[in-house]
């Protein structure tokens, strides 16, 4: 318990900035329905959900949790069940904006229903509830953190809650602390976990409930019921204010073109949404090179070809936005990162292949150690790549993708191309470049008011089901392209957004993720708009995330809700 | 004029974001005394000034336009001078936020004092002025340009005027354009050429004032009249977001130490300004460095001892902030560079060093090259940096220092020292890192309500001088931590901010920059909580500039000012 005077005795003491301390005082808005008190609501169920795909497969591995109706909040005057009900919270995964308000709206709801329910807040992830790491979650120390940005009231982390033992533990926990109920705020990866852990609980009869909540700024968490997952509202609107001031700078130089990298390697959400806030003039989105089966050569000719186009209208500055996990997408890449992976071991083969000192050498080596065509790959790449892609290993010695430095990658390939070009006359052009990678800048943001109000919104509506008994359900607030007197609470069973995937050689079952659609609406405007952006300048600044003016400033969604519920 | 029907076409169907939109409105707030009407001004003048130092040198420099009193406007009803006066106005150097609200409060004066002035803008920095590239800044062009970033409404470049030949050139395009008066938007050098056009055109009697506005980011160009730069503001409470979002994920994931270099190669003052808005746990000045004669090896014992303390407290996560020119302060490194740039070529030298495959062969290969110290500080950097030296060169065979990744090279450097305690049990924690440089983030961001008041107010002040006939001035508001109602406007004479200065082996006459001074208050506040800093977390999160709100959210200016004048 050190760390909650720690923490209490940090906070009182602590100096806060002149926004922060107005943010304190921010109320987040609920949907109508959830505002006439927690004790006078009505579930309403529908009719049985059946999972994405392999509806058969997964029903068999949740015989307990499958099929559960879709559910939706209504008012109601009748009092409903006013048991002692102690929750636990645990985030998981990598931070977004508005985790603090899911926990502020759950805390709030909790103290309503009735002021002798204690809320637990588990330490640093999943691995606090297996291991019993907790505070409570007191009025005062959640007054501290309302409407902040960051998971640092409780931490989070990325053990995964998936193994028997570690089930038993974790109901080992809940015992302890008479807990009735578990809210995992979490991505695809946590929210399947906590699919199971309900499921578990259901066989036991431990009597406990499961609750997830969407989250990830990646926005790959979402479906026909579940519009959004927190988190991206503020982290795109974060990047599109530093790529819009960018832009402007490109704009005002004309010296420099800049490589931007944004987070997110299993889906571009995040660099579409932000393209579509800021207009640069290359947009790279992984899902149509995994679609067209692009090589890193034609992305590279894509690239160039504009440069060069706008070296000739006299443009020597340009913006390029491209997502972080492009390169596992590109078919040739893939393969020969996967190859690297299985074949060629740490260390030793990493000094030998270095101290090769010609073109030829090295390829000469790779090509004993990779299949053929891997190794060209291989040797196609600048020399700082190949040797990111030979030393940064993860402890199992695999390359480790997020480290690459594809944003530089892109940058030199590029030049050597231009180079190539200015040697036969077809560019006369100048190429300077700088490159960037924002992710860590916008996941610990406080949160936009639509996430602030959302997160506040799921997490009192997470309690809300709670108090009905539902389990191995994702609290679900929609309409959210409307005004938050219009939004619609409910809840939506995880086995509906199900699937049977491989992992690890195996057909686990997961929650598909949602990648981008190409034949989507909002892959579409990038689509229409994509040639005119890459030559005229339409750079569009959005700003920073202002909390206060007129509405469109202040609360407008993302275009991409927008475009895809509108 | 091809470049303004671009321009306008573009400009008005091009779409613009919600807060563009909110902004294009705002009115920036002007000094009580410049709200009465351009033509309701006196200026009075004080007693005689000085050089800051070498006065005999640069008077006899600045014959003409040496030791002019200082002025302050004061209101007064009789009427000014009626007089048409077409004004051109350069931007040069970096962009700083705030550039097109100069011109906006130029524009406005000059139109108010009399419907027929114009004002020309010169294309892409002081290349424009000698080469007589301009628009006309209209009526409909200055909306679209009102209280944004950027420098793009005419752009921005780094050409020196300072020869006699450009200035005859100057002088002929402003006979051409009708031209009485330049207003150069620019940093010290750009200022000091300011000063020397000024006495040229007296010493011609051309009848053409030169007034300057101090612009940069990098808030070095201040004395007890100028309070501060234009551009600091924003930029500043730019990166302090970013860095107050790093903090809160740091805090939050507790897995990264986040080192984060910040623009400002000659002052630390962005540096020491984000340190003192967002409190991370390790900053770094190059002026304490310099003053210190601290080397690279206690710069990394310094970061080492600080990670591995936090590393006993449990705290394997951390922020630093590392100034952009840092490097060029540490003597050792300074004395490297400069032998580099003397003694080792381009291209076969590089090729021949790298080839070399021992650590002992290098060291040997460069005692041949460098004198024997600077061959030892060379061979002791991670070799990633080694080939940044050698590598990126500018045209002239230069080391680049702005492309030195120094805070890699202090990642590198920390861990290799962490891996040395470790193995003597001196440290038992877990270093993961991730690097970021913040620069084009913030140089191009819409100014703060301060920025667009300021900067608004310098530009309608720089007319209001220009009417009064005085030249060889910088435009002057100051008493900026009041309101703007308690501003005070007038004019400082550019040869009181002179010193002599050797450049390029010559004595030249410049405007001496404003370093931190680490005997200051501002240095002092940092000093007096650095410690409490580094090992408690005291991170403090500003979050994004508000151009609404509370006033203490929207226009509160820098600590920076608040410290040095309060």
């Amino acid at each position: 318990m050190k760390i909650i005077v720690e923490k209490e005795g940090q906070n009182m003491t602590r100096e806060l900035s002149a926004l922060q301390k107005a943010r304190l005082g921010y109320k987040p808005k609920l949907p109508k329905v959830l505002r006439n008190g927690i004790k006078n609501l009505n579930l309403e169920y529908g009719v049985p959900t059946q999972a994405i795909a392999d509806a058969d497969d997964v029903q068999e591995l949740f015989p307990n949790s499958y099929g559960k109706p879709m559910a939706t909040f209504t008012s109601k005057h009748d009092a409903v069940p006013n048991k002692t009900t102690n929750v636990g919270v645990i985030l998981s995964g990598g931070q977004a904006p508005g985790g603090h308000n899911v926990i502020a709206g759950l805390f709030d709801a909790l103290k309503e229903a009735n002021p002798d329910n204690k809320l637990f807040g588990f330490l640093c992830g999943p691995a606090g509830i297996i291991d019993g790491e907790y505070i409570e979650i007191t009025g005062n120390l959640m007054d501290e953190y309302r409407n902040t940005g960051g998971f640092d009231i409780i931490g989070s982390g990325r053990t995964k809650l998936e193994s028997e033992e570690q089930f038993m533990k974790t109901w080992n926990t809940c015992q302890n602390l008479n807990i009735s109920a578990v809210v995992v705020v979490g991505g695809d990866d946590s929210n399947t976990n906590a699919a199971l852990l309900a499921e578990f609980f259901l066989e036991k009869k431990a009597g406990i409930q499961v609750i997830g909540v969407p989250k990830t700024i990646d926005g790959d968490l979402k479906n026909d019921q579940i519009e959004i997952s927190f988190g991206f509202d503020t982290a795109t609107k974060t990047y599109a204010e530093l790529i819009g001031n960018i832009e402007r700078d490109a704009n005002s130089a004309k010296k420099y073109w800049h490589f931007i990298k944004l987070m997110g390697r299993s889906a571009s959400h995040v660099a579409l949404e932000c393209a579509l806030q800021t207009h640069p003039n290359i947009t790279l989105i992984s899902e149509e090179v995994a679609q067209n089966k692009t090589s890193l050569s034609e992305i590279v000719d894509y690239m160039t070809n504009i440069v060069a186009e706008r070296a000739n209208r006299g443009k020597n500055f340009g913006v390029a936005v491209i997502p972080e996990g492009i390169i596992e997408f590109i078919p040739e890449m893939k393969s020969m990162i996967s190859n690297l992976n299985d074949k060629l071991a740490l260390c030793e083969d990493e000094a030998d292949y270095m101290a090769l000192s010609t073109k030829e050498e090295k390829r000469e080596y790779l090509k004993n150690k990779l299949e053929a065509h891997n190794a060209e790959v291989f040797a196609s790449l600048p020399e700082s790549i190949q040797a990111q892609l030979l030393m940064d290993r993860d402890p199992h010695g695999n390359v480790q993708v997020s480290r690459i430095e594809t944003e530089k990658l892109l940058v030199e390939m590029v030049q050597a191309k231009l180079t190539e070009m200015k040697k036969n006359g077809q560019y006369k052009g100048k190429f300077s470049s700088q490159t960037h990678f924002f992710g860590y800048e916008g996941r610990c943001a406080a949160p936009s008011n639509f996430d602030a109000d959302y997160c506040y919104s799921l997490g009192y509506n997470a309690f809300a089901l709670i108090l009905f008994d539902v389990t191995g359900y994702l609290s679900s607030v929609k309409n959210l392209t409307k005004p938050a007197d219009e939004w619609i609470a409910g809840g939506v069973p995880l086995t509906m957004l199900m699937n049977m995937e491989k992992r690890h050689g195996l057909m686990k079952p997961v929650i598909q993720k949602a990648l981008v659609d190409i034949n989507g609406p909002v892959f579409g405007e990038l689509q229409k708009n994509r040639e005119i952006w890459a030559y005229e300048d339409h750079y569009l600044f959005t700003g920073p995330i202002q909390y206060y003016g007129p509405s469109e400033v202040a609360d407008a969604p993302t275009k991409t809700i927008q475009l895809e519920r509108e």
